[in-house]
């Protein structure tokens, strides 16, 4: 893990982008926002948030900056996040951007999204994705004053799920159930057993609410949220962020 | 409105029980919880959230109270309830008792509910109620220090609509999707407009998921959020009294 710039933010957090890897073809990039030292309680190790997002960090930055600004400020929570594969500034995927090609080509035609053109717009970005932010945790983790215990939130859903069933560091999960999840990654979410909220936009014009309320169903964990918010895909109230934020504090403790 | 007994409780909140109504055979009883002075904005007039619960209002006391006395403390709201019509030391309603019988009947034989079982249950109650809630809430704003905005929640959900549409004190309504709805009820909840939070227990025996989700579906409100939570009617996480408490702050200015 390398630090590329710093930036100290007017609320006092500080804004490093870092990147992952030794080798040119394959660095990942990565935003590390921390609280500025003494909004964190003394000595103590901050709880660490992997913000999520839909890929293209320069476009998301703003937003993504904003929510880690809110966490640490109010929370006193560091936050991170990678670049997803085949985004930015990465090099593409031809198999997934064939994918997305069919999948646009369904929607724009009426016809229903089949479940192969979402296994292969969907499947290949978890395999390649987990472990790249796993790895990208073994480097957060040995930050001096990042402590854990983590949260995921947002970003793909499916990413999320495979996550916090896999990665026994994740303490909760806070998703939104916004983008087309593959079967087999409904079948791995029965599994998942940390706290989980979940957020759904009521009107989602791209997500299927019935799916979504299904997939929220089939989560294994013994405590878990659903917030619904009436709006379309890009309409999560403002207040939400909050509640993200608060339910992390139940937990991350 | 006449005070029968009062009580300051150890957090400083002022706890009043009251009669409304002249008449001894139709007095309501009710509670009236308000926020020690000093904790109270400087001469600004409470809120006033109305508190609903399913009828036996010596039962719920312990519950009540201590949203109420969350609600004064956190937020310096006001918080009042009155008894149900046929519930606690009020006279029995005949209809509604017999429709309760039928219902208990229905479901111990593994029977549906019928349309006019639902509506002999929840139809006559809310006919009484609602007028005695509104007439409880010129009481209550009448009181020096209690000012308004108003907000209504918990109980049964059919009169939280019914009072949130005809009852234009009303700002914000956050309700529990725990009990049957009349159709009727189902149609005046299109013409509900204000801020509404609702909450449903996922695994709720004896509330049908689908038509909970159906019913906040038809909310005519544009701002409107489902908290879903994992669990029985009455296993509601405690974190959802200061959610419930915040989407007030929000809303009542």
């Amino acid at each position: 893990m390398q630090f590329t710039s710093e930036r100290r933010l007017d609320d006092g957090v500080l804004e490093r982008d870092f990147t992952l890897g030794r080798n040119a073809d394959s660095r990942i990039p990565g935003i590390l926002w921390t609280p500025a030292s003494d909004s964190a309680p003394s000595s103590a190790p901050a709880p660490l948030i992997l913000v999520g997002h839909p890929g293209g960090l320069d476009r998301m930055r703003p937003r993504l900056a904003s929510r880690a600004r809110h966490y640490a400020t109010q929370y006193g929570f560091a936050a991170a996040t990678v670049e997803l594969p085949g985004s930015g500034d990465r090099p593409r995927l031809p198999a997934v951007e064939q994918a997305r090609a069919d999948l646009r080509r369904a929607i724009q035609a009426g016809e229903p999204v089949s479940d192969e053109v979402v296994d292969a717009l969907v499947l290949p970005l978890v395999e390649q994705a987990v472990p790249e932010w796993r790895a990208a945790l073994d480097a957060l983790l040995a930050l001096p004053g990042i402590g854990g215990p983590v949260g995921f939130e947002g970003g793909v859903i499916s990413i999320g799920i495979r996550l916090a069933v896999v990665e026994p560091r994740i303490a909760a999960a806070n998703l939104f159930a916004g983008s087309f999840v593959p079967a087999a990654l409904v079948e791995e979410a029965r599994r998942l057993t940390v706290p989980l909220q979940v957020l759904l936009q009521w009107d989602d014009e791209g997500n299927d609410r019935q799916a979504a309320l299904d997939l929220f169903d089939a989560f294994g964990t013994k405590e878990k949220t659903l917030h619904a918010n009436l709006g379309g895909h890009t309409g999560v109230p403002s207040f939400e962020i909050d509640n993200g934020a608060r339910f992390f504090a139940r937990h991350l403790k």
